[in-house]
């Protein structure tokens, strides 16, 4: 079906004119799919429609303060939203059974890829929360506490604690309105950013024991292991964060992390600061993204991906420095 | 002196009133203490009073992009304005020359030991650059890119980017008003927050290396060894984030980070959650503080040392938990 796009009033009639949705979050859930999917259910709950979430994967504990508190039992549904999905690959255990019959998307991500029959998209928005609060607004769902929690959380986690540069006033106005309700925003905090398991530290430990310079110290290589991923039963989101690791060293202009996926198997993640183009350093290994951040996969030992990336990373430095680079 | 505390009217009478004005910061300057008096000055050659800054110790390289840009000529002062100092003792190495003649102190230290003529304090602001973005609009002075940008970074780095308890609503207002001016935010965060010299990661790796679990695990204990301090060549503001990890990590209810700052004295950061009381932990020998973060300082060998903190950590768990604990 073609993709129609919808403006913000548009999706408030859809919502004011149907009911009995189901709200789907993306695979791999994280703050901002479950904060906009709970806040969206529970502000259609107040103005008297039916409205439960269904997520592809099991929702992770730390969501427990919102996502417990939502009504939430599945019924017979009648129209479909997707909340922060850009993709319906994202959909994941859910694409069988709701492929094709999303009738209304709410997005952030300039990368949406129109799957769904309305889309409301505003690229402008750090986090799909932000969309989420504007229509709540507009259809005059009350806010209560537990609304306000979820959102903020949407918000929180999509910005890094309104670190990046997806920050807007609009954002800080938005984050404002919601410290009027009671939310525990430092606690929230504390649990998205300031928590770590005992495994995660061990990985961090034993990741930075793996580090690596080269070039003048304008390289660090990280290697996430097969080995250190079994002995501290890490995967998935518990090793994203090594990626930000690579890139905070002072001086270091190309953070590379080489994470083991299978045996002789590497999927490389590259962070890089001006003038160095991360995707041109990926992209000649097969690879591909943004100038600050690319990825690829390369097969081989360790050490032969080692190199390939290396001799990537140095044909980069020369260029972009016009001079030549020796390890 | 007697210290008069005056209202924020009563600051910007004083500031229009009185001209050639000393804006002093306290030692270890941080990033609050900095843009207030950066922005502060630069408001008030806005509205055509002299003023410079002076600060008791070098000023780090980071802050730059703000410092920089202040027109900071030294001339004869008459006036002597503190910003973000809680105590003379932080004025540090200017206490000989300001200490008694202070005329205004601007700060948001609820602990404020009213050292000064007159007094604006406002603790329910998280930063001092909440005081003074609030004085430069009563005053008139005209915030452009620069003065923006100090006053945001002082916000940030008082509120961990905004993760901390000390947030409110004010706060996300004035970082949304900041961000109509020309502030790279998001590079200023990564300066503060995501940067770290190869020498702090090294440290935070030998001091991962130090890691103990007790009771548990409910007990964690770091040890920043001399020989660590020495190896890396980490001191001060850089062992700081450390207290940070010990509390990190899930199940943790007391994580105690032990720093030797002279052969066979150890300085102990205590950081606890509910039900443990850190300033009972820390009281018991000889410390004190709040009951989430407290400290002391303890003599002994580093095993000593830890079997002291141990055992008092041990009686607040049983205290707390009316049960035994064994190691």
């Amino acid at each position: 079906m073609a993709c129609k796009k919808i403006s913000l009033l548009q999706t408030a009639r859809f919502l004011k004119r149907n009911d009995h949705f189901v709200i789907l979050t993306h695979a791999s859930p994280d703050g901002d799919t479950l904060g906009s999917a709970c806040a969206l259910a529970m502000g259609l709950q107040k103005i008297g429609k039916r409205a439960y979430v269904v997520c592809p994967d099991p929702v992770p504990k730390k969501f427990d303060y919102f996502m417990k508190k939502l009504r939430n039992r599945a019924f017979k549904y009648k129209n479909v939203i997707a909340v922060d999905i850009a993709d319906e690959a994202l959909l994941g255990s859910l694409k069988d059974e709701f492929g094709g019959k999303v009738n209304l998307c709410i997005d952030h991500h300039v990368s949406n890829t129109g799957y769904a029959e309305n889309l409301f998209l505003d690229a402008s928005a750090s986090a799909t929360a932000e969309c989420v609060f504007a229509i709540l607004k507009v259809i005059h769902a009350v806010i209560d506490d537990t609304i306000a929690a979820a959102l903020y959380t949407g918000i929180s986690t999509d910005t890094g604690c309104f670190k990046y540069s997806n920050v807007t006033a609009r954002t800080f106005d938005i984050a404002g309105r919601l410290f009027a309700y009671n939310i525990n925003a430092a606690e929230i905090n504390r649990i998205m950013f300031d928590t770590k398991s005992k495994n995660r530290l061990e990985m961090e430990k034993l990741v930075l024991d793996t580090a690596e310079f080269h070039f003048d110290e304008k390289c660090m290589i990280l290697s996430v292991t097969e080995e250190i991923q079994k002995k501290t039963k890490c995967s998935g989101s518990e090793l994203e964060g090594v990626a930000a690791i690579s890139r905070s060293v002072e001086g270091v202009l190309a953070g590379v992390t080489i994470k083991e996926s299978e045996k002789n198997v590497f999927k490389i993640s590259l962070r890089t600061y001006e003038p160095l183009d991360a995707a041109n350093i990926c992209g000649r290994l097969g690879g591909g993204g943004h100038r600050a951040a690319a990825g690829c996969t390369v097969n081989g030992s360790l050490d032969e991906v080692k190199e390939k990336i290396l001799a990537s990373v140095k044909q980069e430095l020369e260029e972009a420095n016009a001079g030549a680079y020796t390890d």
